[in-house]
């Protein structure tokens, strides 16, 4: 991938730092307008100055194009951003990921889990007053397939590695990526997948995921738990919904759907052995905006491209 | 403790093994009998036979205590084996730990996480078709306390450690004990209650365990999540009811209690924020029963105490 325009936008952006306006969505609260503050040097504020060039924090792309110099997106995710218009050359991206790969290891570890302890059971029969013994599954040496080997999938497959699992990651190219057992390629996924116990998704929605895990991909699976912490519209839910009756699904933890927030009689409720969790796996704080904010500002002060620089061609 | 009268009576038991009979208790399958019989090199049966010395392999005690060298406890609790009546010296005690440490480890990581990432709270709202976006709890860098340090407490630690927790075991005496962070005595404790997010027990059920999680020890907690894998009667349940009402013990998950099966009309379904999971965190199968006697018989044969062996007087 191409990553010299981001290089040289990030050098022009530099540049004009000194005279930058920074600007919030009206969202953001009154105690991350003063960190923003003192780590720019300058009083910050919502509203759009009339010129002169701008520096937007928020969770969406402002109306203000010309003037807009850098975006930096309060969430992790940036395919909204980017689909509403095509994106400016010479306007630099960074996004917010902060604790994510954190929460979002914690969230897959707690529902696989949950499975194999039986805690939904086990939460029933005690609302039943039900006194049975329930044999429960053992995940050690079960294998965890990871789609996506960035940040996200690393650090998920660091915390099942640390309990006891076998982690293969898949990525553009097969190649050793610390957290995982191994690291496959798409193409070589496939012999894979009849092998996992557990499908993991952290894709992000570019033109080449969107409706990824469709009706040939969820048929390699033997049984599988699937769980998507990345975005909704990589799966296609019809393939899913069959996968789930044939059985080649034997789960699915859902954090992410193609249509949020979903009907009351949308089809996602009532999917067989699935549990819809509302979006909430990478929650990103005021905290992890000001943090990750303050690292793109100051690569920029020291002449480097911020690490949490989108690749607009690349989608992430 | 004095452990010499054990490692006494195991090289009796050493020398007699030529000619003892191995008897196994009658809920025992055929493919255990099976390897038994391998691991012997001897018939092993179901019955007692009318004379001579006898390992009995069982949950139970059998009523054969003129015959009985060696009974091989097919559970990890050997508390109801003792109680019975006064353990003849002479006859060595050993028991069937297997994978227990491992499970129970398993079983304690999922009741935390479900806790922290709300999982009964999306089960919920899934039931209700509800998409509510929640904020969950990161589990690391919270101080879990597990009372009892052996095996079990051990490979508890190993785990919580392995996903970012601090841990705190308490033991008989302070020393480093691999998996924990740090190991206090029971006196040294109290004072380190309040900082504990989770307080874990593991205890054996012993006269100086019985009622130990008492009126004031729960008061030392501030909020705490209580996780009881040890022993039902370790717990004083009224004084729990009153720690969870006061809110000194936050949320309690109770997989042992004083009275197994509780009747239907039982204190333990009522009590708030509590979930019973009938005695299943630590089952034993019959791999972990051919195990264990397989590595109690091959110690003896090869002159050394077992290292599953009970010290009676201490009860574990």
């Amino acid at each position: 991938l191409d990553t010299r325009t981001e290089a040289e936008v990030a050098r022009a952006v530099a540049r004009l730092l000194p005279t930058v306006r920074v600007v919030v969505h009206e969202s953001l609260t009154p105690d991350l307008l003063d960190v923003l503050s003192q780590v720019t040097g300058r009083p910050v504020c919502r509203t759009v100055p009339g010129e002169g060039p701008v520096v937007y924090v928020g969770p969406d792309r402002p109306r203000l194009d010309n003037q807009l110099l850098w975006l930096h997106s309060t969430n992790a995710g940036v395919d909204a951003v980017l689909r509403q218009a095509p994106w400016p050359s010479g306007t630099l991206l960074t996004r917010t990921v902060g604790r994510m790969g954190e929460r979002m290891a914690q969230y897959v570890l707690a529902w696989l889990l949950a499975e194999a302890q039986d805690v939904p059971a086990f939460l029933e029969q005690h609302g039943d007053r039900a006194w049975r013994r329930r044999t429960t599954e053992l995940v050690v040496g079960g294998t965890a397939v990871v789609f996506g080997a960035g940040a996200i999938g690393s650090a998920i497959a660091r915390l099942l590695g640390a309990c006891g699992l076998r982690t293969v990651g898949v990525a553009s190219r097969a190649r050793a990526i610390p957290g995982f057992d191994r690291v496959v390629t798409v193409a070589e996924v496939t012999d894979l997948l009849p092998t996992a116990r557990w499908v993991i998704s952290t894709l992000p929605l570019t033109p080449a995921t969107e409706g990824f895990f469709d009706t040939e991909r969820f048929a390699a699976m033997s049984g599988a738990t699937f769980v998507n912490v990345g975005r909704g519209p990589t799966v296609d839910m019809a393939a899913l919904a069959s996968a789930l009756a044939d059985g080649s699904v034997g789960r699915a933890v859902l954090d992410v759907l193609p249509d949020e927030p979903p009907d009351v009689d949308a089809a996602c409720w009532t999917l067989p052995r699935t549990v819809v969790t509302s979006h909430s796996a990478g929650v990103t704080g005021e905290e992890d905006v000001a943090n990750d904010f303050t690292a793109c500002w100051q690569a920029l002060c020291t002449g480097r491209r911020p690490p949490l620089t989108v690749l607009t061609a690349r989608g992430y």
